[in-house]
């Protein structure tokens, strides 16, 4: 630990924290990739950890056997822990098969399967926290994606600085600057290669639309980004509660299925209105994604008198002044 | 008219409905460029006139004598109107001097310019609404535009279906339907040059980022931007409205300035505090700009015991349980 903290340092320390994320004396697994940002959060967080407020108690690496150089990322990892006096956890998997056997992406396999693997790991070694390496530059990647994608505004909410056990304490520093610290500590990391695959939409975001974005800002727009996802997110998860609350209060489970009233939806505020809608119609979803589309449709119900709508996993009516949701087992898919 | 309305049509009467733009029997003045936004959006709303729930009362051009092609603009606009038989109020500006005089720049004097013009001849020739032509494409620019500038969520919350007597028809159109219709309609519109200037950072927005977004995206992404523009707003407002009923509850105006109980300001929730207090500093800030970074500084006063913090227009300090917002005349600018 230098005497005076670098700016990464101690931004990383404010990051920590303003939200709270390592209670006192808790014990941190880093998830490990073997890039530069996990490579980096692991050096710093040791670097912090010197004050004695928590440890670095293990890094765990999920070899995703994805790529050619899977091989060699597992190698580089377990040198670095070796070097730093780590325990180092890993484990392989079969991204591929997991994606097929669940009809997911790739990329939502390997992203559910890498956390499960941490959790886990977490739970074997006795770790209170998990930090992974999540940056600036992916919030404002993730936030666009989004955005394209019409996720609406909880997918804009960007990267949450913690959820349950897992932190991110990189989540205010850039790409950039983390790189130019491990190269002025001379510490090497592993590129993906992946990475430069312009058919995935997120690397055309970094490639090409970031900069396109910083070039007509005159300047770096990570920040200003990431700052807009901040505050979608505070409004958001205030939100979130209010509606909590008042779908606790207006729904009533009957044998004819979750019942609201119609006139008690309607003294409701849209922001929280949508809310209450979208809790209520995920309540027999399942895994099937409820979306604006079926807010839109139920509020527009709400508007009658009488008539009903198919939604993912149930069926919406208005009966006698309540709208009611009659869950559909074995239904659309 | 034809018999069967047009998809456009359709979509430009839901929105005039949806968002009941127009009372019934309004007087409604066009805002005409020249451009295909504004030439599609007269007809547009002649022909939805036709039903007889309102009347199109005129045309408004204002010469902005900003680029070579002004001349040839305001004649299009003319020989137009008398097409149409509308009639039309035709002013010309001097924009350059307003924007060197009121030190705003070109954009932002042309605007100005531009809305007390419309405001004053809806005024002269009776008119209940003013329609402008702004489109999805535009509101999605904008978002894009105002994120990259930081601008916060007001500045995020896109473009209002109506700010008084000024309505937006088109808003929920793209431009690429309304040049089609024009072309199908034998219709022709003035090109404006200048938005192929790739120094313009709109201009960049329009031709270079959408695009990738669209290919990122596989798909146009106009809509999916615009409708996170919408719930922005939608969350947005209603926060406001109870900031602003927050605000009412706690602020006491003294000799010694505004103040607020610190106790009362710790028990509000985020959202509403961020805006709360973003609303007590823009009460002396006249038209300095209050940004985040006050919002973010006063947040931080509040978390100690004593203090203070200038902020644009006030000297903020804590005194004895009170927030107290100290006017500052003749301050810093």
């Amino acid at each position: 630990m230098p005497e005076l903290m670098s700016s990464l340092h101690q931004q990383v320390r404010r990051t920590i924290r303003r939200h709270a994320l390592v209670p006192a004396g808790a014990r941190v697994l880093v998830g490990l990739s073997g890039g530069s940002d996990s490579v980096a959060l692991t050096r710093l967080l040791l670097d912090l950890a010197e004050h004695g407020e928590f440890t670095v108690a293990g890094l765990a690496h999920l070899n995703h056997q994805l790529r050619a150089s899977a091989g060699r990322d597992e190698s580089f990892c377990r040198q670095f822990a070796q070097r730093l006096g780590l325990p180092i956890i890993v484990e392989a998997v079969d991204v591929r098969a997991y994606a097929q056997a669940h009809a997911l992406s790739i990329e939502n396999a390997a992203r559910r399967l890498r956390y499960a693997f941490l959790e886990r790991v977490a739970a074997d070694i006795g770790a209170d926290r998990i930090a992974v390496g999540h940056t600036q530059d992916d919030q404002a990647e993730t936030f666009l994606l989004k955005l394209m994608r019409g996720a609406g505004l909880a997918g804009l909410a960007g990267i949450y600085p913690r959820r349950g056990a897992v932190i991110r304490p990189l989540r205010d520093v850039t790409d950039v600057d983390l790189r130019a610290y491990l190269e002025s500590q001379g510490e090497a990391w592993v590129e993906d290669e992946s990475n430069d695959d312009l058919d995935n939409p997120r690397n055309r975001i970094r490639h090409r639309i970031l900069p396109e974005l910083d070039r007509a800002a005159g300047g770096s727009t990570h920040s200003a980004i990431s700052r807009a996802a901040g505050l979608i997110r505070e409004d958001g998860q205030w939100l979130d509660e209010l509606s909590e609350e008042r779908f606790r209060t207006l729904a009533v489970q009957t044998e004819g299925g979750l019942e609201l009233d119609v006139r008690s939806l309607g003294e409701t505020p849209p922001p929280v209105l949508r809310r209450v809608l979208l809790r209520a119609m995920r309540a027999s979803a399942g895994t099937r994604e409820v979306g604006l589309e079926h807010v839109e449709a139920v509020t527009a119900l709400l508007s009658g008198t009488h008539g009903g709508v198919d939604v993912p996993g149930s069926r919406v009516e208005l009966r006698g002044g309540k709208l009611v949701l009659l869950e559909q087992r074995g239904g659309r898919r």
